[in-house]
């Protein structure tokens, strides 16, 4: 019988002690770069829709971020699959240049019109000066896995709004399949003093209200396998058509700054030929009216097209919050069909898309329930756990490893 | 590049269905499981209050428990052990007769005054009934595993009323320092139809109430990191001390039955020197207490000391109550010294110990929000994830794989 060991837990204050210190430090940095950001998008969303020729210019500002990144930005192209092989094989300092290429690069793309989020960019600007601390305390590797996985945090609850979907989001967007807790309390500090540090830099987030939640009842909880399998699908469509459009682009056309030249082309003359406004930059008051009103069907196809050819041909941003208004708008589509009301399924689309595509199930539930309220955390979980199912083993993190199966017929569903 | 293998996804509808039907068969055996220990708990509860020389008799009881166990539980005496031992490695179905078993001895344990919790019981309820599943269907190994998980799952959310942390922890406890997502959907589903499989046969789950939120600020945060160290180091010491106790139990009382005959005896005299009845039993009022007024600061180590007698000697039931009973007071007790509402420290109490003495801090996190709302969520994140990390690498489930770490400075804290 071992006799209790109460002073060797002692031991750990002055781990704890670093930890608190790295992970507030992380969490300032990665907070006042998303506030920043935040206020960035804001003036260039707003000066994109006062000046609506700029879209014009669309194809243009895409030649200048290819060239850009071309030149001076090809260590750190990769972006956020950078940032998973690093963790998982540690090899070489993240470059501090990925932060202000990616800023600048997304601010751009909103700028002149093209259809991308700003997850992205929050999550490579926070760990790309997370890693800085790693050059200037000559970290070992295990801490700097750490480290970079609280920078992911901190940029994630930050830009959001929501720091325990952060917290989880750094830990659970690295493997399919498994979540270490090693840097769990890293994690959760950062996430949450990030997001504070994001709030007393003055940003607001936006307010996405749930007017009615149906009961608990053998229907409703049905109606979310249902919904979270087509939000799944969904989500691994989007995956796919992304990675393969890239593809195509990559090989049709081998210098990088012609790719979002004619990508910007063919999404600015869509935008004028459809009066097509609505699918481009942001969304954010079409996920608005999607919690509030019903909406037409094919949003969510459109707002996937104009949003496959933003990030395929190379314009910069990230994945998350088109993935918001694709689920918001789709579960708005299927509310009626689910005989469900509108605003609760667009919620829980809004969350089970990007659970499936990121394969973040659990970041995805607590999300949830930050933004909507405790009460949608049963609904949500079914429909995250039934998305992540169904998006398969491939998502929009290209270097997300895939540890072990989603379920115990592996090697049985072509994935 | 692959082509989009959409249709393959379809192969997953025959999964999905065979688990919906599966997890749903699992919650009703659970979730009725749960609500009969629940009634059977509170006719338990009030007789021995209107006939308080019943714990008189505690010592007797302990040892017909303690004579039956070895008579015809030996191979299902091990409890949640046995269930995480056969998810880790499986062996054997476990004998239906653990359940009637552990419901008998834990109703019996609750009639005569032990310090017990409930989860025990519900969980091997739960999942005792659902490897039945395994023998009738002739199930593999692998699809055993899950079946086992859900019914853990099932078991916890319906005598909890907790059905998200439910979920989590069938998937949590299984592993200190990692958690796999396999059974994710099926433990959900379980998880949440047994919760209302439990409230249609009419459980009602006691409200406790946080009537004052502090604001998120500097102190608030660090307060939970300091109440999260003392929570970890308080579910170490109950899990050590009731390991401890047991080791010295089985040492010198060789013969099994006369171990709760004499923690028994102990436990009636000390009730009625010290009048102690406060500290037998699930403490339910105590800790209702505990949200609404101050209490005596030493609460917490007397339930400590009535439980791992209680448990340490053999009766049955759980860990899980008392760990809420003992973070609740000891959160109470803190208040005034963390300068923080008492009903708020004492809500964080609650899960923060269990969160250290189960190594389940996401499972515990999200029983926050379902109790006490989301907006708790950041404060019991922090103190569940310090506490996680200040209960070492032990914890109340002997079984628990230790799968990774807890921190990068393995080895060097004497765990």
């Amino acid at each position: 019988m071992k006799l209790p060991s109460l002073p060797g837990q002692f031991a750990l204050l002055p781990y704890m002690l670093k930890w608190l210190l790295l992970a507030t430090v992380i969490a300032i940095m990665a907070g006042t770069a998303s506030a920043f950001l935040l206020f960035a998008l804001d003036w260039a969303t707003q000066t994109r829709i006062t000046h609506r020729w700029l879209i014009w210019l669309l194809p243009v500002a895409g030649f200048v971020i290819g060239w850009i990144y071309l030149r001076f930005g090809q260590q750190v192209e990769a972006g956020n699959n950078l940032l998973l092989d690093e963790i998982a094989d540690p090899k070489k300092i993240i470059p501090l240049r990925m932060a202000p290429l990616v800023l600048l690069g997304t601010t751009v793309s909103h700028l002149f019109g093209a259809s991308v989020g700003r997850e992205g960019t929050a999550v490579q600007m926070g760990a790309a000066l997370a890693d800085q601390i790693t050059r200037m305390f000559n970290m070992q590797p295990q801490d700097r896995r750490i480290i970079l996985m609280a920078g992911i945090s901190a940029g994630f609850a930050s830009v959001f709004g929501t720091p325990l979907a952060g917290a989880i989001f750094g830990l659970e967007v690295l493997a399919v399949g498994r979540l270490r807790y090693d840097a769990l309390m890293p994690c959760v500090i950062a996430a949450i003093v990030a997001d504070q540090v994001g709030l007393l830099w003055g940003v607001q987030h936006t307010h996405y209200g749930v007017s009615t939640m149906p009961p608990i009842a053998a229907w409703s909880l049905l109606a979310m396998v249902i919904a979270g399998a087509i939000f799944g699908l969904t989500g691994k469509l989007f995956a796919l058509a992304t990675h393969t459009l890239s593809g195509w682009m990559k090989k049709w056309l081998t210098w990088a700054p012609l790719r979002p030249l004619v990508g910007g082309a063919l999404i600015a003359a869509s935008v004028f030929y459809f009066g097509a406004d609505r699918y481009i930059g942001l969304g954010i008051p079409t996920i608005v009216q999607a919690f509030e009103q019903p909406l037409p069907p094919y949003d969510f196809l459109a707002k996937m097209a104009f949003t496959v050819a933003s990030l395929g041909s190379g314009f910069k941003g990230g994945e998350v919050t088109p993935l918001f208004y694709i689920g918001a708008t789709l579960g708005n589509a299927l509310a009626p069909l689910l005989n469900l009301p509108f605003s609760m399924l667009a919620a829980i689309g809004f969350v089970a898309v990007f659970a499936g595509a990121a394969n973040t199930p659990i970041a995805s539930t607590l999300m949830a329930m930050e933004i909507f309220g405790s009460e949608i955390g049963v609904f949500a979980a079914i429909a995250c756990a039934v998305s992540y199912l169904f998006s398969g083993h491939g998502g929009i993190y290209r270097s997300q490893r895939a540890i072990s199966s989603k379920h115990t017929r592996t090697g049985e569903d072509g994935d």
